[in-house]
């Protein structure tokens, strides 16, 4: 039997059965998503235990959901029926921090905050910050190749993963990439790994690149009285060739979730509230804040002002991060992560407002919308179960009215089980072929995460 | 027979047979790597043609090389027995750029050089600038995904490669990626096709990310004594925690053969030259150029200045990117492309010398010394197959120190046939596995530029 094996080649206190503790790990954060009971939950210590456990899984053809923080917003972590859920959140070394190669290799639990304040104190700067950098791990990051704040001036996760150390579909502990600033030996499978979500492979440590730290930022801020109008600030920012190294849309619903919560005594005086922010040293950066406050007021800002309250601005950017916890708590959320060229962002801000009103359906918006990635949040009274048939409706137009402006169904949270319909219209027939066919290569038993991103193939 | 049925298929033009033609496409630029004389060379002008020439490959069961300008340097688009050599230098167009955006849409066939000139017409900047730049063409940098001048900043071409439109081992016309900023729909292929050189798909449309023009640059210039005092100034570059724009080494054997050629008047007073830029705007420019400078001196540079006379920092540019034609007419070169890590450059470069004076070879350098990237050239007399043997045993012991000292055997040249050897050392068993599945999966019917990168499998 699985358990007895996974007990004669492991620790017995990496082995969890405990029925609570099983169920605490049957999902992520994306409430709309389906899940079963793990039959079992493993959190190792050590690349060698993640390989053995992978071999059980082999040797007993049971499916292996791999996991960190379990915050991911697709359900990419759900466990299925009778699987195995391995917990890297024990796996927390931070190996080594390297500043003259500007590399840190840390092991995939280590939570994204402790990593960027590790770095922090050698005056270096892990870029990628997505929203739950204060609880989400860089392995989980690395499996959805996490976006963030920074990403519209800095890259994706993807950018900065150097090399990965994996246990293949086949069992074996294997190194992938480099540590070298340039390399081109063989096909680039860590590239490959990042972002396929624990299907073809499980990341035992990760090197990836660092930044000098940067300059303090300048933070611009401006009212709008729709997302349409902010839109069109932020589309007008990008034709003036400014790259701003933060450009956040919040709207009033967001802002007061979070207040409600945190009693920060934000202001919701607009309906929605842009945040840009320029990190360009000198003459540069004023340069850049004044072509963005120019480019909010021309939009119709209500009001707009460059701050010279940093507390204030910190404040503004600590609500947007707290946005999604924070309407959680109103009931469940629908996430969307449609990702549009910038100057369709006005475009695809009136869709999602059209298909709210269509399907009667609230919808709280937070958007990096610099590149174009927008999340529109879809909020369902509890047990309203035609609301969420409502919302559900409202999402698959909102899919598809990204699509039909030649964007992505998920700009950063992955495929996981709730995008995988969008993922199919995207793709189309051939390019899901070639998904399948590497999938096969890499996972040739099944046993990784079956199901998630790739729906079974049609010849199954 | 197959050039019948590429006949029916194709428009009589596009379709060469003459042998003297033929020759002239049977080989890149690595002199040293083997080669065959192709049944007919196929010149398409659509990605429909190139299609169609990979649909009669797969029926007739016969091997596909696809090349650009063929300047390659590892023997990647040499032609094997019998094959059909696709040569996409017809297909020229640039179908967009989009200054909003920042991308720009071309055809595989565009050289380098003109898809840079139409950028900055429109004061964008596409920033991937191997040496080949005036002939290579941006499909077979993206096939090799290559490097150059500009990389030790602003990264590789696989950084700027948003989508592709590839014709499939399975001869579908697909489309990889996306247009967007973000996106994570899916396993990351486009990345996957990037330096596969041509094993994996043939690349018929790439669109490319691209950055705004920069300011212009300041170049610090510095001789030196020895390649290994050059190298400490690069790694004491790197340890202060300066990003140059471009930070390259070129040594007086490289400097000679292009003044014996171009007649530059070049200076070759020094052993080796350093030459480092910044682009940094104001006072930060100026930052790091005077930290380049101290670097230079604390090195031991014999001389070092902030070059006051942009001709003449662009003279000594132009010659370290005429280098390698210019020792390819004193005889046959045969080209390293080993990449370390930047505080062992000094040690490889000090091994280097060793292995030049252990085996009697001549050995040039110009290097990408910023992010460790370095070329050492081992020239050989025309028609001395003994000194082409002591070249062979120079080069394996220079591979052998890279990987030794943690780096890898090409940097940006990619595999091809010259460094086989050497990626089956660095890879190691289990990860070549991977590489052969991957193969196997996109290629299943093994036509796509086979013995490339990969040799045989074991189990054929």
């Amino acid at each position: 039997m699985l358990i007895d094996d996974l007990q004669a080649v492991l620790p017995g206190d990496r082995i969890v059965r405990d029925p609570d503790v099983l169920r605490s790990f049957a999902h992520d954060e994306a409430e709309w998503a389906p899940y079963a009971q793990p039959a079992v939950v493993v959190r190792p210590r050590t690349a060698d235990e993640v390989q053995a456990t992978v071999r059980q899984c082999i040797e007993h053809a049971t499916p292996l959901v791999t996991r960190g923080a379990g915050t991911g917003l697709s359900g990419g972590a759900n466990a299925v029926e009778g699987c195995v859920v391995l917990v890297l959140d024990r796996m927390t070394a931070i190996r080594e921090i390297d500043p003259v190669e500007r590399l840190a290799v840390v092991e995939p639990g280590v939570v994204n905050d402790d990593l960027r304040a590790a770095c922090a104190a050698q005056g270096l700067w892990y870029p990628p910050d997505p929203a739950s950098s204060p609880w989400s791990t860089i392995g989980g990051n690395v499996a959805t190749n996490a976006g963030g704040v920074c990403c519209v001036k800095y890259g994706v996760t993807r950018d900065y993963v150097l090399g990965l150390q994996v246990v293949t579909g086949t069992g074996e502990l294997v190194r992938l990439g480099r540590r070298t600033a340039k390399g081109v030996a063989g096909y680039d499978l860590a590239g490959l790994m990042v972002g396929s979500e624990g299907t073809l492979g499980v990341v035992t440590e990760v090197t990836v690149r660092l930044r000098a730290q940067r300059a303090p930022e300048r933070t611009v801020a401006g009212y709008f009285d729709s997302t349409v109008a902010a839109g069109e600030a932020a589309a007008a920012i990008a034709a003036a060739g400014v790259v701003p190294s933060a450009l956040e849309l919040v709207d009033r619903h967001c802002l007061a979730a979070v207040d409600a919560w945190k009693n920060m005594g934000l202001s919701a005086d607009a309906e929605v509230v842009l945040l840009g922010r320029s990190d360009a040293p000198g003459e540069a950066g004023d340069r850049e804040a004044t072509v963005m406050l120019e480019c909010f007021e021309k939009a119709g800002a209500t009001w707009a002002a460059q701050s010279s309250d940093q507390e204030e601005a910190d404040a503004l950017f600590a609500a947007r991060r707290l946005a999604y916890p924070a309407l959680e708590r109103l009931g469940p959320v629908l996430t969307e992560d449609v990702c549009v060229p910038t100057h369709l962002v006005p475009e695809m801000l009136a869709r999602i407002d059209l298909a709210a009103k269509r399907h009667d359906t609230q919808v709280a918006n937070i958007a990096h919308i610099g590149d174009g990635n927008l999340h529109p949040l879809l909020i369902t009274p509890t047990g309203d179960e035609d609301a969420r048939r409502r919302a559900q409706a409202a999402f698959d137009d909102i899919v598809a009215d990204a699509l039909a402006l030649g964007g992505t169904v998920t700009g950063e949270h992955g495929v996981g089980l709730l995008k995988r319909t969008g993922l199919v219209q995207e793709l189309g027939p051939g390019v899901l072929e070639l998904h399948h066919a590497v999938k096969k290569a890499l996972d040739p038993h099944g046993i990784l995460n079956p199901g998630k991103v790739l729906g079974p193939h049609s010849d199954e």
